[in-house]
């Protein structure tokens, strides 16, 4: 396994695989590598690809007042995680290799981007669409792959990519769970235990609604008063960002289920704000 | 010469003359082609390039009121100045290939994009660098030229590729001037006869700018009130939309000339809205 600091390092490395035959894949993360991860690297081995892991905590998806700080950055162990599961190479920037002193272009992916985690994190796809095509432009991937756990993120980058025709697919994974449904996170190691125990009423309500959705409802408002109900139940949800019923493709709220759904929310235990999805299909009743 | 009308032919025909070994050079245009154009295509080709050219009038760069509709567009005249001058692709893109019923995502160069002909053309280069960001990623060339005359469009395009680590040079080239001066562009073709003996202004004001800086004048409001005297003396100038004296990276307007500047112009002859620049240099008097 490669560890590469420069982007020049990352494009002759790159450009020799890629004369060597093969594809290339390409895991962006921001470290902390997790169970989630390691199910998008075995993605890209599997596949058959010289697989790139990028390891880089973004500024410019972190908004005032969120956790960029004290964001996790166990270096030495995701490298270990990296050699362990045959990643190829590893991107870890060295600082201001992706931003100088002041950043003029942004990727702007409109509407997409105004509700759900938009609507609380302003600026925060724009950081992420804009630090993917940098990412995507040094790498210059065949594939790179993503988890359906960050749902917005998957449709905001899939539309990026399909409408600045950038060359590359985007693989959109299912989401890995604990034993008890809770989405595996980088920021689940923030939650204290009685927090952690109480986050899987994340996943208790989204099954719920599947359930629901499953036995006919399809009332948008009906099944999100449900979700509501679970999780305003538990004692250290400390508020819900959102519980929100919408198109898979436009993100845009949905009054009924017809056909399927992106079932999403924000919910934060204690300080921790934890996300999670499904998509739920409408059952005949 | 090869003449495509879809991505995945332009895609296919530049692997392939990749895969040939040598460099590829893009020159995107809005075709109407003239000896601007063709002193790019030039160079690509000295340059030892495969040579692709791109005709495609982007109408996310025109604003209400301009000329998309009246634009030029004679396309069997440009595909035969492309093949007299050695080209080797041609891609007109089909309706519809680029851009799709609603468009959500934008590239953005804040600050450069501001002043200039950014102030009169709202939305302008949001649509020169967006359509340039997807051409750089349906051709994936290893350089694209663009012509001096645009210089704001050739800073934004610089700030653009660098940012947003794209993989290809921009090469800048010189401005093409008529015998008068007058710098060659498709809109000159809009010129009735004394509009068109009129429009040789711009240059002699502009030459008259690097004259007195030369002979030591910096002070930039004496140098503008120059060449606004020269142009407002015109008959046919209907309107000055700006006449500015910049920083050459940063576009900033500047009060002193120290070292060199960029003087730029946009004049309105009759309805017809032209641009012209060069740098200059501060003598010792």
């Amino acid at each position: 396994m490669e560890v590469a600091k420069s982007i020049s390092e990352v494009r002759d490395i790159v450009k020799a695989a890629r004369g060597r035959g093969g594809k290339v894949g390409f895991v962006p993360t921001m470290g902390a590598l997790h169970a989630g991860h390691v199910s998008l690297i075995r993605r890209s081995v599997e596949d058959g690809c010289f697989t790139v892991v990028s390891i880089f905590v973004n500024p410019t998806q972190f908004g005032a007042g969120e956790d960029f700080e004290k964001y996790p950055r166990p270096l030495d162990a995701d490298l270990k995680i990296c050699e362990d599961k045959k990643v190829d190479l590893v991107f870890v920037p060295a600082a201001g290799e992706l931003y100088g002193k002041e950043t003029l272009t942004w990727v702007n992916v409109e509407k997409l981007t105004a509700g759900l985690c938009g609507r609380f994190r302003p600026g925060h796809f724009r950081g992420v669409a804009t630090v993917c095509a940098k990412l995507f432009n040094i790498v210059q991937p065949d594939v790179a792959y993503f988890g359906q756990k960050d749902a917005q993120q998957a449709v905001v980058i899939k539309k990026m990519v399909a409408e600045l025709n950038m060359p590359l697919e985007i693989s959109i994974c299912p989401t890995v769970r604990e034993t008890d449904g809770l989405a595996v996170s980088s920021r689940n190691q923030y939650l204290e235990p009685a927090q952690r125990k109480d986050a899987a009423c994340l996943y208790s309500a989204l099954q719920k609604c599947r359930q629901s959705a499953k036995s006919g409802m399809r009332d948008t408002q009906q099944l999100i008063a449900e979700m509501r109900k679970i999780i305003e139940a538990v004692p250290t949800v400390k508020q819900i960002d959102y519980i929100e019923i919408v198109d898979t493709h436009s993100l845009q709220p949905l009054e009924k289920i017809i056909d399927k759904a992106l079932v999403a929310l924000a919910v934060k235990i204690g300080t921790t704000r934890l996300i999670d999805n499904v998509i739920v299909s409408a059952g005949s009743g």
